[in-house]
């Protein structure tokens, strides 16, 4: 049995053997009257994807269906759809597939900062069904959670928008990111890279800050204006001083980073941003002074009229972030969490060749 | 010798003994072309006070004369003034005394960031003398870090809220506390309370937030709408979630503080600025996922210019802070030292009769 009444996906089975996902065959969750049913074109690696897969963010119930970047066509329609999703319709979806559509947070725009939001993969539904995520043929997802993809976004290079991309974009567009703003991205990654290439385009000066300058050829190429190697530059803090409005953090671990001098660069009135979400275990100290006129906060996801926002910014502007295609198969996805796992990509992996893969499905 | 060649102050010789301090006599400054002597008439005693005479915030020069929310007469204009200020003129100054008046954060209203900044007393001018503060019967300082008293503010009313009200007026007014915000102080303490009553003032919602409900009927009499005993109410964070806009934290120690619990009550995009000027060796530990959509900042002393909003919203308000007034002698600055120490006061000590204490003067 095969789609509408199995997915099939490449699973981790055993946090232990994370990187040798199997494929595997699963039902979907029960369709609601508002889900779609997208056929999976393809979806990139999130740093969550590791997170979750390794265990490193607790145990997962199995199969454990990663993946939530993910773009494809719609292939069924729920009878009380109303956004006018058709099938056929090429659409997005990133890390969450549901939120509860009624607290202060989902009506204000903030619904990603719902506290029952579902996330794409690995929440329990109500009903308790665990989400499965995009390293599979097919996803079922409330059809508010998805979006169109404008036509001159390739479809590998729109998934990684779909979380990486909404993530460095909301707080860069929240903290006033823009013509005569001086904004860094620290730490460029995955993540990082898409942050230099939308600050840019938003007409901020762009810092990009990593702690050597072995990314720094890429970094300018990718449109920063300034580039500080804080490994290399023992007096960064005092050439920088007071320089600068946003600082938003893409790095992977938040104990790296000595926040008792990076609030120095900063203006008095500006903003330290993390979107880096590391292991549970890490514990951010902060000396009682550190902060002085500065601010810090962590940033989730943004919300999906953001995302709306970022696609049509990325259309308009025809920016292109910096990805590698690696066709989805068990070797696949064993090749690319172990690149995550050492750090091996510039700047991200996009899972490609569903219908090769997974040509017994619709 | 007395004024002008010699003040006389009440001073701590030694940090082991701080709270015994003594009268001594003194060299004033080299008088500057633009600094003015203002014969004090009274000081409030602040927290910052008894940290530096104990020795918390490290050796400082002695005779250490602490004491920086002073109001008096202006008895010498130097020949170079030009604010306008006459001898006669009832004028007060708080717990900066001076700024390079150059830099980035001098010119844009941001002074009490400067990195050259000298404060009222403990702090060496460019010749190397200390500055001394207002436990004493005179002090010379720039006109400009002076500001007139309105006339219907007392002004044993008015020495406090040249540092403590300043402190606590500066992150409201820099973070929108006013009409539909709902702003919460946290710690009632001497600043604490002249918070209540200042956001009530601008218009704000107010949450007063405290261990236990001691203080409940004072807060809610200087006109906080809610009360929360966090030590009281172990269902606070739920009670109160997503409701605030602001938290303004004036409790005197950070590491009592669970901030990895206090963002829950703040709603997306909200925040916490802290203006605690703990000991040097705390450290404020966060969580990774802690402050998930809520900043959390630093806020020194105001500018001179908030000052000067903060003394006409006082009178137009008729805002009346709660003070417990103290002559000064050695006496006096023992008790005061004591009970400071122990924080035994509602809410605010003013030393007064200075006259009589210092009465060979001017």
């Amino acid at each position: 049995m095969t789609y509408p009444e199995k997915f099939q996906g490449i699973a981790v089975l055993d946090h232990k053997d994370w990187k040798n996902a199997k494929k595997v065959e699963y039902e979907p969750k029960v369709f609601g009257d508002r889900d779609i049913d997208v056929k999976i074109e393809c979806c990139g690696v999130c740093g969550s994807d590791v997170h979750c897969a390794s265990g490193h963010w607790g145990d997962i119930a199995k199969p454990l269906i990663v993946g939530h970047e993910i773009v494809g066509h719609v292939v069924k329609v729920g009878p009380n759809c109303t956004s006018g999703v058709k099938v056929g319709d090429r659409v997005g979806l990133g890390a969450q597939a549901l939120s509860c559509m009624k607290c202060k947070r989902c009506l204000n725009g903030n619904e990603s900062y719902c506290p029952n939001a579902i996330q794409t993969y690995s929440t329990p539904y109500e009903d308790g069904y665990v989400s499965k995520g995009g390293y599979a043929d097919y996803v079922r997802v409330h059809e508010q959670f998805t979006v169109p993809i404008p036509e001159n976004i390739p479809s590998h290079l729109a998934a990684p928008l779909m979380c990486g991309g909404l993530t460095v974009f909301s707080p860069l567009l929240r903290n006033g990111c823009g013509p005569g703003k001086k904004v860094a991205i620290l730490g460029i990654g995955g993540i990082g890279h898409m942050g230099v290439l939308l600050a840019k385009a938003m007409g901020a000066e762009v810092y990009a800050i990593s702690r050597t300058s072995s990314k720094k050829e890429d970094a300018m190429k990718l449109g920063a204006d300034h580039f500080i190697a804080t490994k290399e530059e023992p007096d960064w803090h005092e050439k920088y001083f007071d320089e600068l409005d946003l600082v938003v953090v893409c790095a992977g671990s938040v104990t790296d980073i000595d926040f008792n001098t990076l609030p120095k660069i900063i203006a008095v009135g500006g903003r330290i941003v993390s979107i880096a979400i590391p292991e549970m275990s890490e514990v951010l100290e902060l000396k009682p002074f550190g902060l002085v006129g500065v601010s810090i906060a962590n940033s989730l996801l943004g919300s999906m009229e953001e995302l709306k926002q970022l696609l049509k910014l990325v259309s308009e502007k025809d920016i292109k972030i910096w990805v590698e295609t690696v066709p989805i198969s068990e070797k696949g996805v064993h090749e690319v969490f172990e690149r995550m796992d050492k750090g091996d990509v510039r700047y991200r992996f996009t899972l490609t060749d569903y219908e090769k893969e997974f040509s017994s499905g619709n």
